[in-house]
């Protein structure tokens, strides 16, 4: 669903969405200052568009203005490169990286002036320079500043979309750098300041990046998924075949994959709470919190969330399949079967009853405190809770959740654990293997929160450390809610 | 569930919620600059309130001070309108457009100051000129700025919900205008340059709209459900009665419909992806990206947005139907009566079983990517992400929810679209409807993805034209995340 | 799933998340303004890291500089804390509140320089005198700004999450604020200022908050769930038990729950409602929009957000249990049961079908709408909608939302409620007790939109006072999406 503006009036400003709008041409204030573009391509035209509509006049250089003239705002001055820059203290650079030598004959006129170079690299460039870096060694004299390239023409176009679209700028000039914030904030931007023109490469970077912080989880969620169907196949559909020839690889679409996603959620909700134990028995082991952890801890620390989401999702698609198992004509068929074959014997199973409708609650349950971990991990949620709130949520709410999921699969598996008829090809029933990580990082919880571990904890964190045999935290640590506890949540 | 402010103390800043509260009365910093209000209504005195939360010192203007003074926070100072518009340089004028004229006696002391014109019309005035032209007019020595009439008397008395209320500002002196923008600042909002008064006129009609964006889809949703739910009454319902005397009325509530919405679903997220598709074409064909794309496109392009929601919501309403078809009682006693009438022939119908298994997964598969789609086009969630990372979530994973929710259909189907005795009235079954659209999507997609295509578009988007015969892109056109794939996605 | 920064760029400024990243260390500004720093505990590693990352120049003043230097990023200077003092303008204390007195030493190179606060208590103080007045009484010639607190140390770190983050400041000397602001600006974060000093007890309690909001709504709906369990439980279990020895206990973990969480759901929606009929009721007897609310009325005025979504979980689960039913093993042996004692007459009962298909879609329909407005109370989403589209939201919707649970309510109790035959222990049935608040809230709603009633209050609320006689609105009173619909919504 193609995101765009909510705001009709703001969009109208764009072409794109055009075809209405007297907001396409508010004459722009005579008063206010000049702002220069090169370049005539989707940018600079998006650019300029929302440059008028913030009452900015723009000065465009074309090597061709008769001909782009036509694709301009008409508030927008369309003039030749070398009138451009005169005009205007404020050049956005927006032509290919490439091409930015055919500017050279601009020098002596962008001397003392503030560039704003809003390329991307066609790739991710690892050993820079930067564009930005070597267009400041093009125009020496001129101070070059980075930014507007996470900003797409689109965004552009449509204006910031709720008045929390960042611009991340960096430059060497902190009086050049200051002048851009002001003209992002005036035009609805948040700009933020990422230091010297070093940092452009990252800048530079960041549109091609693709869910970095997903990638680890994901693929720690598929592995899983993978290796569980496989071993449910394994059980209940290959066993009964080439045991007793009977042929129920029907249950391969449904039946299996909903075995599996259960047991993935369990797993991978579990390991959203490990490291966080795992950190806290180093820290016990160390005496101290000042050292820092090692590299695979912190990956995983900071991977909590995706985690977690991970977790839910599989969970969600475990609730959808499970409810819709009835309504296969499989079950269908095997109910009126059943009410065929059916002796004058009771049906009427007591334990089997209780049993599924505890562990089906127990399930529920669970899923409710899922869902309420997930709606407060979207980021205008998180935003709105201060940090207590926030670990109450993310470490009391999901610890429960946690401990609510393992008992839906305890009162699932019920005796089934210990029936050797359960174990086909010796192997044990999924739930069982399930379990493990959740008891552990259960019990490792439990074992934290023992008193004396509980107290040493807590000195550790206020910033006591045993090397140094203080019982006090020290005094220049400020109690505060801190960094430590992230490791903690 | 009326939306208020997540942080109570600055809630407590306001009346309504009081009856608590420190911050009911912070005392106002008395080298703080002073700002006037002219009005004692309900919005002058939510302003007075968050003006000296933010420690600001307010100078109310009342026809009659004495009655008002209760109204206001004591730290506001309640004086005649004389008088308070001779202590502030900034003056916000709170009283009826209609009664504006009443203020002409303060003409001299409100000259050279600057006026914050913050009322609405009854109405959308379309013509012009606004409040604020008219006021300028009345008062042509002061600098009037409009604004803060999209603000709500409730946001400004519980104050900027997440720090990213935008406030639009529009006027023709620069001085004043930045001023005010200060002060929209120092009150925690995001005020946004709108250009000259002459945008007054947009602004002031803004809070009139009421989802101007949602209608096209939610009409065109709406038309799409009347079809195809009279198309299904007709074979379902009326063809069995008509015919076979068969009365099946109790579908009409929930099977009828539940047949209705995945047929719905299913053409609108067609809709979503045949503009990008078009345009895809028009391009192609006119050898350039610089031409406009024609107004129906355009409005079809900036609403795929809504026309993916709506086909989300059709697919949950569908998921949650068909998941309670086995908890009706007609298919408790349909059962019961299967049963009864069950002779000794096997029941099992394995093609039936595959069917279901597979068309079901492969629904839920859907359902679960068109999931991700809604959430990733939550605000909040839009605005994490970086370009690619959108148009891979609603180009790529769109694609795929489109083909999977195609597949279901199909799988569905089964081979039923060849079975005679399935044209009720002659009329193909619904699913085979449903199906046009979605497949010329998908085969448009294709087409586009060959090779020579493909490669044709990448130049056009890159800026090449062939009416200009060059191969390479032109220099002043920036490569960027660019507007041309906003059509793509 | 705890949350963290979606952009790894500025993530990877934090040391937690190090272990990548050359944006560890951008090289800092040689022309920017230093920032001075007390306290080497986490808050002041973050608060480093983040200020280096924005371009200024940090000086970390610890009472050990050799120690502490590693803990901190190598741009900033760690030295003497007299050193650090000296070098900057602008000096935060992040050392323990109770140690501040260790800093007296400082206080001459401190005079006229700008100290920030950023310390909470251990514990809600109520009586005052805050952290930052204590520290103002210390350093009576430096000007103290309270703030920072409210944000943890590793939002710090990995920066704003999404620029719409705020920071509550307060402060005696204004030009101290504005440098503070700008501050917070450059690394991207809301400023928001809270006024003099005095608000700093408020802002330093602010983080031990734990969702006050929440409390009396979410107590409110325990106690509902509390006493239907109970009714539920007494009729539908305990009386089988008691009159026939019938033991179906095994009701209690399901079937009990799923026959409360409805009625819990319905009634908590009424009281969504209930307190803007009563508001705009009490505003009709008493003529006048201008005397305050009762205490109580106010409260639950501003709790109506936190009712409805309490409302809104409630009916989630109560969907999810009732899809669950025809899961369980006892619905299964149920149906066996039923289809082994069938006799031959004929099971279809047609009232049954129609009851059932009916109350199903009125079911599906209201959760429909209750969704729609759970999505629209999600901040960012709330953000996005003017003040025309939020009360059409929450007024209209979600009166009919009221409207169709309350049918979907009268439709699953049929005629019951006249059967004799239901009121085990002369207990009326649940649906019968929960239809009332809703009855009285929709005929309430009705009585309010008689036409002569409907004028008045709509005179009321544009100002009109019965006292006053007066038939046209108060000239000072501007006409805005105004607060006094909030009692309306």
């Amino acid at each position: 669903m193609p995101d765009e503006m909510a705001r009709p009036l703001i969009r109208r400003g764009g072409g794109e969405a055009g075809c209405s709008g007297r907001l396409e041409a508010p004459a722009s204030d005579p008063g206010a200052p000049v702002v220069g573009i090169l370049g005539t391509g989707d940018f600079s035209r998006s650019l300029a568009r929302r440059l008028v509509a913030s009452g900015y006049r723009v000065a465009v250089g074309s090597r061709n203005p008769k001909r782009s003239a036509a694709l301009f705002p008409e508030e927008a001055e369309v003039t030749s490169q070398l009138e451009a820059v005169g005009l205007a203290d404020l050049v956005f650079v927006a032509v290919f990286p490439e091409h930015h030598s055919t500017l050279a004959a601009l020098k002596p006129s962008l001397a003392g002036k503030t560039l704003v170079d809003v390329s991307n690299g066609l790739s991710v460039n690892r050993d820079g320079p930067s564009n930005a870096e070597r267009l400041a060694e093009l125009f020496p004299e001129s101070s070059v500043v980075k930014g507007f390239n996470t900003i797409s023409a689109w965004t552009l176009q449509v204006g910031p979309r709720d008045g929390s679209r960042q611009i991340l700028l960096c430059g060497n000039s902190c009086s050049a750098k200051s002048s851009v914030m002001q003209l992002c904030r005036r035009m609805g931007f948040v700009p933020v300041d990422m230091g010297l023109l070093s940092s452009s490469l990252d800048i530079e970077n960041l549109p091609h990046r693709l869910f970095p912080c997903w990638r680890l989880p994901a693929l720690c969620t598929l592995c899983l998924f993978a290796f569980f169907y496989a071993y449910n196949f394994l059980r209940d559909v290959l066993q009964p075949y080439v045991t007793a020839g009977k042929s129920v690889f029907y249950k391969m679409p449904i039946q299996t994959v909903n075995a599996t996603f259960p047991a993935v959620a369990l797993v991978t909700l579990s390991l959203v709470y490990l490291p966080g134990v795992c950190g806290a028995l180093l820290q016990l082991w160390r005496g101290t919190k000042y050292d820092r952890f090692p590299c695979w801890l912190d990956r995983w620390l900071t991977s909590r969330k995706q985690l977690g989401l991970c977790s839910f999702m599989c969970a969600a698609l475990h609730a959808i399949y499970s409810l819709v198992l009835p309504s296969r004509k499989s079950a269908h068929f095997k109910l009126l079967i059943e009410s065929k074959q059916l002796q004058e014997e009771d049906v009427w199973v007591d334990a089997e009853v209780w049993r599924v409708e505890l562990y089906l609650s127990a399930g529920i349950v669970a899923f409710g405190l899922l869902s309420l971990l997930a709606v407060a991990s979207l980021p205008s949620v998180a935003n709105a809770v201060n940090w207590r709130e926030f670990s109450f949520i993310q470490s009391t709410l999901g610890y429960c959740a946690l401990f609510v999921s393992t008992l839906h699969t305890l009162l699932f598996g019920w005796d089934r654990a210990f029936d050797p008829a359960r174990y086909h090809f010796y192997l044990p029933p999924t739930f069982a293997l399930a379990l493990v990580l959740p008891v552990v990082a259960l019990l490792g919880r439990l074992a934290l929160l023992a008193p004396c571990v509980a107290r040493r904890l807590g000195l550790i964190r206020r910033g006591w450390e045993r090397s140094r045999h203080v019982r006090f935290a020290r005094p220049d640590d400020v109690c505060c809610n801190g960094l430590e506890d992230a490791s903690y949540v």
